[in-house]
């Protein structure tokens, strides 16, 4: 009963058998690979996009504070979700990447930009000529991290706000899979069917060890971008064991069939502590996060019934005081039935 | 018969089935889990080093860059061989993460900076106040790139100029165990008893997947470096694949063992070509990279006969005016005597 | 009648006639000329603090942004008003020198920082471990954006937040002797008395040509700050047109002079708006820079009448829609009694 | 008898008379002054560049770092003499500008990079595909750190190997005055006509108190050039006193006066050395820097008669060992015949 996040959960057995094939023999280097081609190309296939430049890194955090570095000038800012992973859990790396970029942000329910409040913030910076930081890319986080996924109307209506002023769309999609599901969209749909000019795909989360494609729909920073990854270390020589996962990954919807899994359990898990009359479901719980708050007698009994999960900030440091408290609780492709309703056995 | 490089080759099954093993159920995240502690353990058991800061990145680059901007400021300059993987093969990753940094540049045979240079060096900048870059870190190469190996006395004699004007030392490590086991002494011998402050201690060269050590003997930076590695995107979420690998590279001395293999290799090779009157072995050869010219028309039956190696930039530029020509030969655990065999064959 | 900025008046004659001396014969470079001790030993006994590091630099922007580069780590924030000059209209140059730290925005009326907006902030960033940007220093607006001054016990309670956390305070003083003459108090009073750990001292806004001291109570960063400097292109190499005009400015009080004229010239223009019904006077104007609404029509005959001054980015941008206009009036030591009623004149 | 520096000499009466005259009533800030278009019209018609974009900054480091980092990404080169003024005496500010660019050093006689030398670099650098930093711009230094001027011939054979591999050029002419003179040309034919495409000229060590102007032939990077310069804190607010001195510089050829005036007496300097027999001169002396080694007798006799100037750094740190020393002597516009004699006459 894991629930602590989609990165405690193990690699899928296939993606580590493709890992294992792949060190057969011997590979060039940083990225020359025959994997890294294949890959690439089911990357592309996957968006529909043909053109799309295609890269893949370890982390999450280098995809998005290497592509917002790719498309933002030091002087400018990027446009965010206050909530955001790369405003919140990133330490600062996309204003270490950037060279200085600043970090302009924007509220709304649920962990997504409101389109006006984007509209307001972007219209009222980088108007006093050479004195503000001026204006950059918008960027989406998609699930966000309130566990909610954007329809495909609310994605483009934060990039026409862009598009209005001219600004790249970047998309932080560390759990992209989990909201495609979701939405029962395709890839391209949810990305450059909408605006969106560079996506951060995520892998690691949804079932890999350690991978994460970088997708411009325009290969205009190509060359840039590759030596943007080779200059902040992100560039394996071993490059194969990034590329065999994320083939891996994309073959025989391998990905799609993990998230609907991870997706179902969340929602069984929703379902389920919405059926209790002690626990109050926070935003929308549309892919596989759930924010729910729990009466501390039943944190008990779950914890030491053997669930782990974590809990909002103020419940850690308000100690015995804050009840009920707020929990997050995060499934993924190996989450089981079992695992879910041992759990809510455990609350009710 | 593979020589290009010892990151073309595979990674031990011992590694990739502590991988396999490290997959099972569910692990803390970001270096919480249960195998990081086990192989940090056993890198200070290496080091002899209980008080070590140990800490785990994916490739050698990152484990140089992070190591050297926590001992540089900004407004201070590295010292390095002019041939060292820092100046010339990392994309100026050392003066992106150290925000700007200066790398002066030593000469001296074989890769290894010359002690009298790098104190001429050393005394002759930094001298003007403010007005110029401070004197910093010197770091050293082992194995070099030409494939030497500095001594404990020439390491003794490049950190006793580095004490001389109180600055800190790093090791260059991505070719450690290849070194350590030409020299035949200890990790301690070969570091911090000859006053190394902080090591990149390979393992993706040597039979890893990816995974890179960083050390320092004293752990005063050790909060700064875990900010850093977070910024610059190089703390791994599922961060068990980093450890596991590290964990088995050091058990049972599987490291060393990959090592003594790839240098007999190496010295294997390195004996046929000095047979042969018509190659030429460039710098010393004591570990597991062999620089050998070699006529035009030998290169030719041994590429065409499958080999596969680098030459070095004039001779890739000079078309076949150059005559001969200078190739890098590299073994790795996996080379094989039949390899080497073949290639001497297909070249004499 | 030019009310645009205290930058659009001239220096006064005394600082220039300090330029014109300062300029007889040699002197030896980069602060090494007499005027530099000078004018140093002068900041220092204004601040009663004859310990304190002393630099001069050529504009507020360097002032700041060098001193908040020295007291920040890379991956640690900065925290302030929204509203502050070091936000708004630097262009992001506390996030350059600083490689990429972060500015957290506080809330508050006339542009101060509500101290329990503060405390929250404080407490709640930088909690997860290395995952988020870590807490920095305060900075301080004294006068702040809006013309307001910060009363010693609101710095005082503003310190008192950043100790609590550890946290060390600048204050960027550009308009520091309005504040000071508006307080009544002393230089030390409104600085390290209240815990304030260094400060951007102006001078150019209070006729000064192009200088502005800082000043660092405890000289801990005095050698870090000469290299910032020099690095950052701040360093004169004539440095006695520096020093030169800080000397003159704080001679005989010179400095608190003009800041008492600058101070009484916005009471009369802001009492002469008191008594228009027509007009209304926002923020608490407390030195020498206003904040007014006004009917167009009014406007359009001040303007016409040849009174010069700065709209507010709405109105600016609403054209003839928006009515009233918020105007921004600031005065500076020349301006004259005549200038004033002009000015009341037009508008009524 | 102060040859230290041409920076230790006053600023010419006309310039500090121009800054008074600036001073009368009130300018708009930040190059909105009336002076501000005067003076760049001027510094367009001297360099016959009626589309050339310029600016104005206080310091010779400041116009050298902002035109590099608008020229060079941060993963690219700087190709300069070793002894060139941005790589022995700015503390690291290209570094720091350019986000962490790499300046590659090029020997040469007299401080002018040797064109073959500079080409064997450029073709030599940047060929391992994303492993290497990149080429990028050469920096020409006119007049050079050893007082010697690059014909026009020199400055088309380094620009041709710049075009060569499609590399912008840069010149540092914080002496482009002394240079020009010397040269008997056009500042054209100096430049542009020779294939540079940007220009630190130089006006602080030639008789103003604090101001270069930055030209950028073609201005294509004017916008970002003017967001580099505010975010690096070198934008005045009082910005009329820095176009007020250019303005005065360059009006009946000031500059060019005043220059040829420092010339001469470089010039009688050096024939004076030349007929002293213990004396030996250094470097060419085409402008006004000579350097001489003279015997320590000799310098003491100067010393105590009241000369100024500075040794080198051996001759500083070697104590009484070094006979003869090194010394470097400069005169500026305001040196006279009798400083020089009475030089002279100290030494015989």
């Amino acid at each position: 009963m894991n629930f602590a996040s989609d990165n405690t959960g193990p690699a899928h057995p296939k993606v580590i058998e493709a890992v294992l094939k792949a060190n057969e023999g011997y590979a060039l280097p940083y990225g020359a690979d025959p994997f890294n081609e294949l890959a690439s190309a089911r990357v592309r296939e996957v968006f529909e996009a043909p053109d799309a430049a295609v890269y893949f890194v370890a982390t999450g955090t280098a995809a998005n504070a290497l592509i917002l570095a790719t498309l933002t000038e030091p002087w400018q800012r990027i446009f965010c979700h206050e909530a955001s992973h790369i405003e919140e859990d990133e330490c600062g790396a996309p204003e270490f990447f950037g060279s200085g970029v600043k970090l302009t942000l924007i509220d709304g329910p649920d962990a997504k930009m409101d389109p006006n409040a984007l509209r307001h913030s972007v219209a009222s910076v980088g108007t006093k000529s050479v004195h503000n930081v001026q204006r950059g890319p918008v960027s989406i986080t998609q699930v966000t991290e309130c566990g909610a996924v954007h329809s495909l109307e609310e994605i483009g209506a934060l990039t026409a706000v862009a598009h209005e002023f001219g600004l790249p769309v970047h998309m932080d999609g560390a759990r992209f899979a989990n909201a495609q599901v979701a939405l029962g969209c395709s890839a391209a749909d949810m990305t450059w069917r909408q605006g969106v000019d560079a996506v951060s795909f995520g892998g690691t989360k949804n079932g890999c060890m350690a991978v994460e494609a970088v997708v411009f729909f325009k290969p205009d920073h190509a060359w840039e971008f590759e030596l943007r990854r080779k200059r902040s270390a992100q560039l394996w020589s071993k490059h194969r064991y990034l590329s065999a996962q994320m083939d891996a990954y994309l073959r025989d919807d391998l990905w799609l069939e993990m998230a609907r899994s991870a997706n179902a359990m969340g929602q069984k898990l929703a379902d389920g502590l919405s059926n209790m009359s002690h626990a109050d479901i926070k935003h929308t719980p549309d892919a596989n996060m759930i924010f729910a708050s729990l009466p501390r007698g039943a944190h008990r009994r779950a914890v030491n019934g053997g669930a782990s999960y974590y809990m909002t900030h103020e419940a850690l440091e308000g100690g015995h005081e804050i009840d009920p408290i707020t929990c997050r609780l995060v499934t993924n492709w190996a989450t089981t039935e079992e695992d879910v309703d041992c759990f809510l056995d455990l609350l009710s």
